[in-house]
C-alpha cells in the first residue's frame, strides 16, 4: 500500500476517529509513535496526578516511554504493573488499583491510562469508572485486538468466578491512542486474532472494506503501518456507526456478534486460554458463513470467500473437536448460554445479504450439520 | 396537622416526586402501606426475576410482605439477607449480592429491590451499577435519612479501608418508595438523626419550608404521617432542585453539605459509630449557622432559631470535645480532609442570608473560636 491510496486520511500522520456520543464524544487517534509524544496527551483533563496502569509485559517495553512524556502534562505521574492475563481479570487485581490510588492520595481528578490489551482496558476502564464515582481515563491499546474492538463502545467490566465479564459499566475514555509501533511486538498468534475481528466487520456492514482487507491481507500480516492505520480506522468507524444507534445494546449491536456465538463455544470447550478468543472468533466466522449458506441467505462463494480470508490472516478455519461424547451436541449446550439466547432458543447473526447481518434462530438440525461439516473429524 | 393543611397534595393517600433526568427520570412515591401494595410496583421493567436484598434488622420486619406483594409482578422473587450495619458496605458484602445473582442464574433484566437504609441502599444500587454491567433497581428507604436524602442524587457507594464511599458510581433508580409505616418501627436516635437532613433543607433553600418545618416539629417527633409525608417531599424536592442543576457535584450541589464539614469532624474524631451521621450533622448545623453569625451574614436571632430547631428535634446542639491535646486543632485537622478543601484550605457551607448558601473559606481565628463556643467544656 502506498501514498498513492484511494484513503486520503492516510497522507496526515496520524487518523482521528470521532467517537460522537454528546458530552460523552472523544477521538480515537491513530498512528505512529504517538505514545511517547508529549503532544499526543495535549488537550486532556488537568490533574495534578497520573497513572499509567499497565502489566508485567506491555509495562517493560513501553512505560517508560509513557511516564516520560505524561510528565510534561501532570506533577505527579506513577505507574501500577498488574499480573498478565486474563486469569488476573478479577476483584482482587481491581482491589490493587484502588490501593495504589489510595495510597498515593488519588482524587477525583486523577487520571488514569490505560497502557496494554483488553485485560489491562477492561480493569483500568472499570476502575476510572468507580473510583470516587468516576475519574477520567484514557486508552492506550497495545494489541490489534484491543485497538479495533475495545477502542469503540464503553464497555469495561473484570471477570466473576461464576461467569465472563459480569461486573462491569459502561464508561466511554476521554482519549483513544492506537500508536501502531506497539503491533510491532505482538506475538503472530496475537496479531492473526486481532485480524479476526477486523475481517468481521466486512460482512456484516461494508463489502467495500471487505474487498480492501482482501487486496491487503499480506500488508497487515507483513505489519505495514499504513494498511494498519486504515484497517483499525475503518473497524473503529464501522463499530462507532453500529454502536451509535445502540449504545446500551439492546438489539442492533448484537451484530458485532458475528462469529462470536460459534467462537464463544470453541473458547468455553476447549477450557479458555487454549484459543485465543479471536482465533475461536476466526473460525466461528467461518461456521457463521457456513449455517448463512445452508439458511439460503449467501451463495457458496461468498462462504468460501470469507473461509480463504480467515485462512490468509493465519487463522484456524476448521473446528475442534471438543471433549464429551457428542460434538453437535456439545457446541449445541454452550451455545445455549449465550447471552443472545432467549429461553433457550439460540440467535445466531448472520449475513442476509454480502454487507448487512440479521440476529436469528435457525433450527437445530441445521445448526449439527454446520457443526459436522465444519469440524475436524476424529 | 390535618386535612386542612395548606399543602394540597397531602389530601391524596400518596404524593409523587418527579425526578426529571430524561431517559433516567424517576418518581419518588410518597405515603403509607406502599411497600406491601402490588400496585406499587405497577409499571416497572418487566423481567423472569426479581430480588429483595436487605439486611438482617429491616429484613425480619418487612421482607415477607414485600414478597408477596412482587410476586404479582415477577415469576420468580428471592430475598437476600446482608449483615447490618456501616461496618459491612466493603467489597466482600457486594460480592454477596453478586454470588446470589449469579448462583439463580440472574440475567440483564433482573430488578435488585434495595429494602433498608442508606447503607443498604448505597450497596444495593452500586451493585446494581455493575452487575452485567447494569441492572435496574428499585429503592425502599426505611429511615427517615435514606427517604429524605439517598432517594435523590443517585449515589452509590462502598467503603474502601482507606476512604468511605470511594468505590461507587452515580446511577439512578427506576422507583423510589418512601413508605413512611417503616418509619414506625425506626429507633428514636434514628428518626431524629433523618430530622437534622430535613431541616437543613431550610435555611439554604427555603425559609417557609423553614418555618414549616418549626410550626411541626412536634407533629415529626411523633410521627405524624401527614406531616412526616410533607417534610419527605419538600426534602425531595429540593435536593433534585439543587441536583439537577449539578448532576456531577461540580459545584452548586456542595451547598447540600450544610453543617456537614463540622459535622464529618464529629464523626471521624469520635470514632464511626459513635455518633450517628444525623447527629453529628445536627451539631454541625449548629456550629455552620454560628460561623455564619461570626462571619457577618446572618443576625444572632436566626442562628438561634436553628440552634432551638435542632434540639427540639432531639438531637445534640454542643459540640463534644474530641481526643486530643487541643480540641480546636484536632477539628481543623479533621476538616482539612475534607473532599471540598482545596489545596489544603478547608471550605465551608455559610448561610449567606436566610434561605441561601454559599461555600467559602473562613479565617482559622474564627473557626477556632467558633469550635470553643459550640464545644463542651472539658
Amino acid at each position: 500500500m502506498t501514498a498513492t491510496s484511494s484513503h486520503p486520511l492516510l497522507h496526515t500522520p496520524s487518523n482521528v476517529v470521532r467517537i460522537d456520543l454528546g458530552e460523552r464524544s472523544y477521538d480515537i487517534v491513530i498512528g505512529t509513535g504517538l505514545i511517547h509524544q508529549a503532544s499526543s496527551y495535549a488537550g486532556l483533563p488537568a490533574a495534578r496526578q497520573a497513572w499509567v496502569v499497565t502489566n508485567t509485559t506491555v509495562g517493560p517495553l513501553y512505560a517508560a516511554g509513557v511516564l516520560a512524556a505524561l510528565r510534561a502534562c501532570y506533577a505527579q505521574v506513577d505507574v501500577l504493573e498488574l499480573p498478565d492475563g486474563e486469569a488476573y481479570k478479577n476483584a482482587d487485581t481491581l482491589n490493587l488499583i484502588f490501593d495504589a490510588l489510595l495510597q498515593q492520595a488519588a482524587d477525583r481528578k486523577t487520571v488514569l491510562f490505560a497502557l496494554g490489551g483488553g485485560v489491562v482496558g477492561d480493569m483500568t476502564g472499570f476502575a476510572a469508572a468507580c473510583f470516587m464515582r468516576g475519574v477520567p481515563f484514557v486508552q492506550l491499546p497495545t494489541t490489534l485486538l484491543a485497538q479495533v474492538d475495545s477502542s469503540v463502545g464503553g464497555k469495561t467490566a473484570i471477570n466473576h468466578p461464576l461467569g465472563k465479564n459480569m461486573i462491569g459499566a459502561f464508561y466511554q475514555p476521554q482519549r483513544v491512542l492506537c500508536d501502531l509501533d506497539t503491533l510491532r511486538t505482538l506475538p503472530p498468534r496475537e496479531l492473526a486474532a486481532g485480524l479476526a475481528e477486523v475481517i468481521k466487520y466486512g460482512p456484516i456492514a461494508d463489502m467495500a472494506f471487505l474487498d480492501w482487507i482482501e487486496a491487503h491481507m499480506a500488508d497487515l500480516v507483513a505489519r505495514d503501518p499504513i494498511a494498519l492505520a486504515y484497517a483499525v480506522q475503518r473497524s473503529c468507524e464501522i463499530k462507532a456507526h453500529v454502536v451509535g444507534q445502540d449504545e446500551r445494546e439492546s438489539g442492533l449491536r448484537a451484530i458485532l456478534n458475528f462469529g462470536h456465538t460459534f467462537g464463544h463455544a470453541i473458547e468455553a470447550g476447549m477450557g479458555y486460554g487454549q484459543w485465543l478468543h479471536g482465533e475461536a472468533v476466526g473460525c466461528g466466522l467461518v461456521m457463521a458463513a457456513e449455517l448463512s449458506l445452508r439458511l439460503g441467505l449467501i451463495d457458496a462463494a461468498f462462504a468460501q470467500r470469507i473461509r480463504r480470508m480467515v485462512a490468509a490472516a493465519g487463522l484456524p478455519t476448521v473446528g475442534p473437536t471438543l471433549p464429551g461424547a457428542d460434538n453437535a451436541e456439545r457446541y449445541m449446550a454452550l451455545m445455549r448460554v449465550d447471552k443472545k439466547a432467549e429461553g433457550g432458543e439460540i440467535r445466531f447473526v448472520v449475513i442476509d445479504a454480502p454487507g448487512r447481518a440479521a440476529v436469528r434462530p435457525a433450527p437445530d438440525a441445521l445448526v449439527r450439520e454446520v457443526i459436522d461439516a465444519c469440524c475436524l473429524r476424529e
